[in-house]
């Protein structure tokens, strides 16, 4: 695998683009177009949370026949408990972009993120649609990257090249997240592309395994949202012989989308709302993976381990009293043991053993600082 | 019932005193004894972290028999995660204290709060042990509700007065916590005596509902400690006849505790550590209780919600949120119902209606200041 330039349109097959709609102030990029030249293998994953922004809803019926050929995504607005006619505005805006572009709308997705139960306006995303689709290009990824954003400080790109039978495949994409934003919450949304072969139903195993270690295992501020979404497009126009299950191939790409997905996961984790520390936890010897996560969380969202790394205090009863409060039997004084690197640096690595199995995980998070406070009370 | 001035030796049969024995640096009060006059029906509420404090393990043992006479309390040491030694030391302060009060040291109870990890000094206790008990009085219920705290900044007391088939009954107690303490996590404590005549069984179970609608409904930051506990003595002195369960006077005495132990915690939650607000949080429509408690806490527990009433923001959208990440089926845009006081004031009240069922429940907490990252940083 290498590491090479590059973002959500360095894989064979797609364009992007991203404009200014007016749905931000002062002629922010606030609206972001991919496409794929045919439709695409794709799969997604959706927030957990019972209450689901209007364009999940709209998306999640149109991935069900694993295919799509465009994604539209505004910043700004996340378009959540907005009613009826939220659901009407995100059902439009595939249906604009489906006949402007001439594919179906079911293979068209919509993603927002922003302030939650405000009005988004159709016709702002209308009127920018034909500049939008004008402007698709091999070459747009960082605007593509910056008009997702919301209160991100940075925009988070990656790309990766790996090599399958042969043929060179590429894997990229981009993200967005910082925690959660004014003067709403906002979201934390992943795209990635990649050219490679693969069957719908093997890549949508991937994207779970690669999303599990990665979005799913980060935390800025313990809060779940209503918008959160990674969406995975792939063209098959690598030329690759397609990925079969169990192969060495398989191994191969997977190990490529788990490093995109992880990679994009700790740039949002680093752009966290205040942050000033990049922090990793992991848990060695649990029961069970799930169990070496659920700790690795417990301590990731405890304040006192927050301000503690804030403090560059290695205050190590804070990190105990963390995987105590989950009340797990087995676990006491004599069989924890716990280790970290400097509390000092920017980057602390926290280690805790077990005596319970033989799982690990590793999750991330930063430390929670006073800008945290300020960029959550003062955005009027 | 009658809310009247008083605190921990307000009912017959109990004594108390608070003295400085060295533990805090400055001649802080430290150290605090509440003794009854006779061994008393006692009951017993302990933290559910897997990881519990040396005096915790002791005195768990000591409850057992449903009977103390004596209740030992250090601040400014928790010991915890302090091993054998520190066993040892909770121990022979048992053994001390029966030896000089003339009583079985397994009637003796003993709790710690403080600094996690640091070796507790089993001499400092000693030394101080016989001044301590030479100054036990009615009279000295704010030394002890003083010797209790660490980083508090009030006492916390309350006594109230039942009747019950003709007598009067009194509960009475104090407590301390304000969130987790520098140099490491302290605890919450709460201590109660009344002299009604009731049976273990029963003062054990009224205990437990009295603890799980006040200690267990609160929330500072969402951090357990390896410490928590509230210890109940019942002298039968009040001359009532022995309460029985279903009874009227048993929805009486029920209502009494609920309403101290309630009172402790509401204390408690605003002198949370940095808190400018206090927020109280109803759930009304839920299915179960439980449930209704869990999305409570979930709100209590969000940063983005702390911050918004810090913010003095209404911010909807951030509750709505919380309650989403739970993740209950049926809980949508259309059937939620949020309301609330203005975030402008002191205190706040966010009432949520579901329509899932008809269990309510009221969980309190306090806004995430900037004080809150500076009490936990800034400690050294």
């Amino acid at each position: 695998m290498k590491i090479i330039k590059g973002g959500i349109t360095t894989a064979k097959g797609f364009e992007s683009n991203g404009v200014s709609s007016g749905i931000k102030r002062g002629g922010k990029l606030d609206l972001a177009l991919i496409t794929a030249n045919k439709p695409a293998v794709s799969a997604a994953v959706f927030t957990k949370s019972s209450i689901k922004a209007a364009p999940l809803i709209i998306s999640e019926k149109h991935i069900k026949n694993n295919k799509l050929q465009a994604i539209v995504v505004n910043s700004g607005n996340a378009n959540c408990f907005t009613g009826k006619s939220g659901l009407k505005t995100a059902d439009q805006t595939t249906e604009i972009f489906g006949k402007l572009l001439n594919i179906s709308k079911e293979d068209v997705f919509v993603l927002s993120t922003g302030i939650i139960g405000k009005s988004l306006s159709l016709s702002k995303i209308k009127n920018a649609s034909q500049k939008l689709i004008k402007g698709l290009a091999k070459t747009n990824e960082s605007k593509t990257a910056k008009a997702i954003l919301t209160t991100d400080l940075t925009t988070k790109e990656i790309a990766v090249k790996i090599k399958l039978s042969g043929k060179d495949v590429i894997i990229g994409g981009c993200a967005k997240g910082s925690g959660m934003i004014a003067p709403n919450m906002a979201t934390m949304l992943g795209f990635i592309t990649t050219d490679v072969k693969i069957s719908a139903s093997l890549l949508k195993k991937s994207l779970k395994e690669a999303t599990e270690q990665s979005f799913n295992s980060i935390s800025i501020d313990g809060c779940m949202s209503t918008n959160d979404t990674v969406v995975l497009m792939a063209s098959a126009q690598a030329n690759n012989s397609a990925i079969k299950k169990g192969t060495i191939e398989h191994t191969k790409f997977q190990n490529g989308l788990n490093y995109v997905c992880l990679e994009l996961a700790k740039m949002i984790v680093k752009d966290g709302e205040g942050a000033t520390k990049f922090i990793e936890i992991e848990i060695n010897g649990a029961k069970t993976r799930k169990q070496a996560k659920d700790i690795g969380l417990a301590i990731a969202n405890s304040l006192l381990v927050k301000t503690a790394c804030y403090g560059s205090d290695p205050n190590w009863g804070r990190i105990a009293a963390a995987i105590g409060s989950l009340g797990i039997k087995g676990i006491n004084e004599s069989n924890l043991k716990m280790d970290f690197s400097s509390f000092k640096k920017k980057e602390i690595k926290i280690s805790v053993s077990l005596k319970l199995g033989s799982a690990s995980n590793s999750v991330f998070t930063c430390d929670l600082s006073h800008k945290y406070i300020n960029i959550n009370t003062q955005y009027n």
